[in-house]
């Protein structure tokens, strides 16, 4: 654990000093991270460009405002969290994002792109329609720029007409390489006096300062005195180029896989399957394309980027225009991929509805990190994908068991003439590949007793093998039923199931998923069933490990096997 | 109704023949908005415009895509349709926005603002790669040149490298005003020759043509073919400027006021309600800030926006943006209310989730045109809001049940601390203001007999209330509730209600409705009720009245008293 450095020992510190600080500051996240797993070459590219910021502004008075959050370590280090720093994305420990609830250095939470100058731009009217005096700050890295938000943003300042100073860091980098035209913007400012460049953020209302090295304190620290400064007098954009993975050369050479760090053994990844089912029916279907938004190597979709080249598309953390881009591809004969985490699925939610779904055209949504998925938290858990797909006219939902069933419905995927989405998580166990058919579930276990489980996902079969193991040594049959879409749902199945007692289980939001569905099938038809739902509760779901989470926040086995002997008693 | 023109016509047409065509169309569109309603200002404004891309491409070969589409008129009667013009918005006749169904020149169907630039990629993108030949031309107004997804798309150009003529049709509005930096950028342009904006389009791979007159032929025309032209070699952005309501004084005068025409007879309008019930809220509270986004004047601000003009804002098209604005400057210590229509919402989904909700700030969302929303079809009906509010933790959400009621929620919602929804439809009928306590329903009639309905919200109230006179009539006594609350339910008075039988009625999706949440909140406590839910069923709702509409898809009378009968016959 190291010492906590105040924001006292920063203004008072000599430039040896202050170099000394951001060492032990990379030291001691690189090793936190190491056990603890989280974003590590982010982080280690941004010390001296915290430490600068909380030597310069008066912090929390100042108001200081990640983009994603992602990079907030030295910030946390920075703000009395040094001695709770090892807790770092454990169960009840510090968040790796901002957080309000955990500092009042944290004043705005953030784990999507792109909220940051809207968020600062809030703080800054806010502050000025009550008279108050502090400095907002956006800090935001050139991955963002891609995104639509931040241009909204842009384009209001001049309408709102409060400051902000807007540190843009630039490393290159989203979690892929950032690409598109405001990137090459972006990339020229960075040789040559940019005059025409500097005229565009002149245009939204920015004075633009730059480039600066972000990693040389010795530029730094007077840049951002100056743009401090020239704040006085309107919102200020201050270009800052910093090196991802800066001061661990293994980081610095490979800022895509060192972006976030697992601490854990992995499992099999379904990203590894769906590149390589992608790859082979790309071969057989020329129509076939994939849309990715700045997450290639995350959504396993390397290879087929590598093998299909001009069939690959990486927009950039651009989640609505690849939404549109797949529609559009669609209505014109291409038979669209777009690959994407669960969380950020959320942003194309209109497009999904009004591009994909109203117009019918045969994208396959491929949903990854779908259920409670750990340690990022709030912003991360994908626990809303059943509910907010479950009411989308058109659209088929797909919940694979295994991997080998991913594959399977891929497979099938790419001759159906549908919207299709599959939703799956991070990690699972491989596991033979079947036959699929749309709508159908797979009857794991029979029984002649009055209870069977329907059961979405890998993680939540797993679950209702274990409680069926105990049940069974207590004398308790019980049914399992892999219910692989939510829509359709197997009709013919639900309609034969003998079983008056049905427990639902899925690693989703209780409200709209799995069970919901099951229970308005029976009451849309006046069949008497009683239908018990196991699910994520009604609040957000903190950080900690996935297992953990489910078992105290909805899915625990030994609350299932409870409601099981109390049916089965009454039966 | 007006000889159809044919594109062959334009083709082969002298000047003066033309002009001739465009002064029939001109009329023919107003002739037509005047007897069925729809978009007025903004078909007028391009006749010329839609007259030359007809005649200088070939479509339905070439691929016109209309963003957001309300100005697709001159369009349609150019396309085949001008002998069903006159059936424009009604039941079972033409849409008033694009439609594949309708006509193959129409190629992608819009309705929300920005998608065309991403459309249009799309479609050139498939074109390349299939090894067609096809133009794309994006016709998009300066007032979605502020929404990000607009930007998203510029952005991917040089990504996607296929070619694309984007029409920036620029009126200075959206339907209200355009406003911001970019809409600055672009007013200079028109001023004087624009060196260095150009430059901002071509760096994201635009060759830039402009300004021309796009209400005078003589000077579209050559423009529109110079740009095809240049087309062969790359993209190109052509800036047109037309006068929204050309051609019609008192269109020109009054842009926002004829932007949409509406041919009923008005009942009173909740947006009226909110512009009082705010500049009287203002009044006390100086924390209250308002937000729109381009839709002052249609959500009833324009009153608190003259009255409070340093505490609205108007961000452009922004529906993200304007979201994250409302959650931090609540973070801050304001009291935003952002009020928008209900399906322009599921833009800002993501950030009402994770900005608004998760965060529990007190940010009002004032959600109009929600419901069953008519003759713009599809794409503005607002028949998804409770499905997709359900599931959000934290997140109170009110469905007043007349204007009155309305009123009093605005009121309760000053004080009111979380983040808070209340949907509205756009017309209703006043009604006295009396108190409403979150969480708490209101019983319209009780009942000794075993059946009571649950309606939420002004339109299914009427629908029960002429449903319970028609079984009171045959003997059949039920209660009625103004279930006034999704989130959260009156718990104390569902479980406190004696009858077995419940009927929830709601202008909503049937899936993760009030219909949903009355079930589950009896499930989940094991209390055997039965359920029947009435509501808006699994499929996208084409244009027509409101009242049919929802008597022919999941609301119909005589249904809900068929049920009815039939559970009163059980009991």
């Amino acid at each position: 654990m190291m010492k906590q450095i105040t924001d006292g020992d920063l203004k008072a510190a000599s430039p040896a000093q202050l170099k000394e600080y951001c060492n032990a500051l990379r030291e001691e996240i690189f090793r936190t991270v190491s056990v603890c797993g989280g974003h590590l070459s982010s982080n280690l590219g941004t010390v001296e460009l915290t430490v600068a910021l909380h030597r310069v502004f008066d912090l929390p008075h100042d108001k200081l405002i990640f983009d994603v959050g992602h990079q907030c370590y030295t910030h946390k280090l920075l703000s009395g969290r040094a001695n709770t720093f090892h807790t770092l994305r454990k169960r009840g420990g510090l968040s790796g994002f901002p957080k309000r609830s955990e500092s009042e250095y944290d004043c705005y939470d953030t784990g999507h792109a792109g909220t940051a100058i809207s968020a600062a731009l809030g703080f800054a009217k806010a502050r000025d329609l009550k008279g108050e005096t502090y400095n907002v700050i956006a800090l935001v890295g050139d991955g963002s720029f891609n995104n639509g938000l931040v241009y909204e943003a842009l384009n209001s300042i001049k309408i709102l007409g409060s400051r902000v100073l807007i540190v843009l860091n630039d490393n290159g980098m989203s979690i892929s390489p950032t690409v598109g035209g405001m990137h090459e913007l972006l990339g020229e400012m960075k040789g040559k006096p940019p005059l025409d460049d500097v005229r565009l953020f002149e245009r939204f209302g920015l004075s633009y300062r730059g480039v600066v090295n972000g990693n040389d304190l010795n530029e730094l620290l007077p840049a951002l005195e100056e743009a401090k400064n020239d704040l006085r007098h309107g919102s200020v954009l201050l270009h800052v180029s910093t090196k991802k993975g800066q001061g661990y050369s293994f980081c610095e050479c490979a800022p895509v896989e060192t972006h976030g760090v697992s601490p854990s053994q992995k499992q099999s990844e379904y990203n590894a399957a769906l590149g390589e089912e992608l790859c082979r029916l790309a071969e057989l279907h020329p129509e076939i394309v994939a849309v990715t938004a700045a997450m290639t190597d995350n959504l396993g979709l390397r290879p087929f980027f590598e093998k299909y080249p001009a069939r690959a598309f990486d927009v950039g953390i651009c989640e609505e225009h690849a939404s549109v881009l797949c529609a559009s591809m669609a209505a014109a004969g291409m038979k669209p991929y777009y690959a994407i985490f669960s969380t950020f699925l959320e942003r194309a939610f209109d497009e999904i509805i009004h591009d994909i779904c109203a117009q019918e055209l045969p994208v396959t949504l491929c949903i990854d990190r779908a259920g409670v998925s750990g340690a990022d938290g709030e912003t991360h858990q994908g626990v809303f994908d059943l509910s907010f797909l479950s009411f989308i006219p058109n659209l088929t939902v797909a919940i694979p068991k295994d991997i080998g069933e991913f594959r399977a419905m891929l497979r099938a995927s790419a001759d159906f003439r549908g919207p299709l989405a599959i939703r799956y998580p991070r990690e699972g166990s491989e596991g033979a590949i079947s036959d699929v058919k749309i709508g159908k579930f797979e009857v794991l276990h029979s029984t002649m007793s009055d209870i069977t489980m329907l059961a979405a996902g890998e993680r939540c079969l797993r679950i209702a093998e274990e409680v069926r193991g105990n049940a069974l040594a207590e004398g308790l049959d019980v049914g399992l039923i892999n219910a692989r879409f939510l829509r359709p749902l197997d009709e013919e199945l639900l309609l034969s199931l003998p079983q008056n007692t049905l427990i639902t289980l899925e690693d989703n939001a209780l409200i709209g998923g799995l069970g919901d569905a099951v229970a308005r099938f029976y009451r849309a038809r006046g069949i008497e069933k009683t239908v018990l739902n196991f699910g994520v509760g009604d609040r957000f779901l903190p950080h900690g490990e996935p297992k953990e989470l489910m078992d105290d926040f909805g899915l625990g086995k030994a609350d299932i096997l409870a409601a099981m002997r109390k049916h089965y008693a009454r039966g």
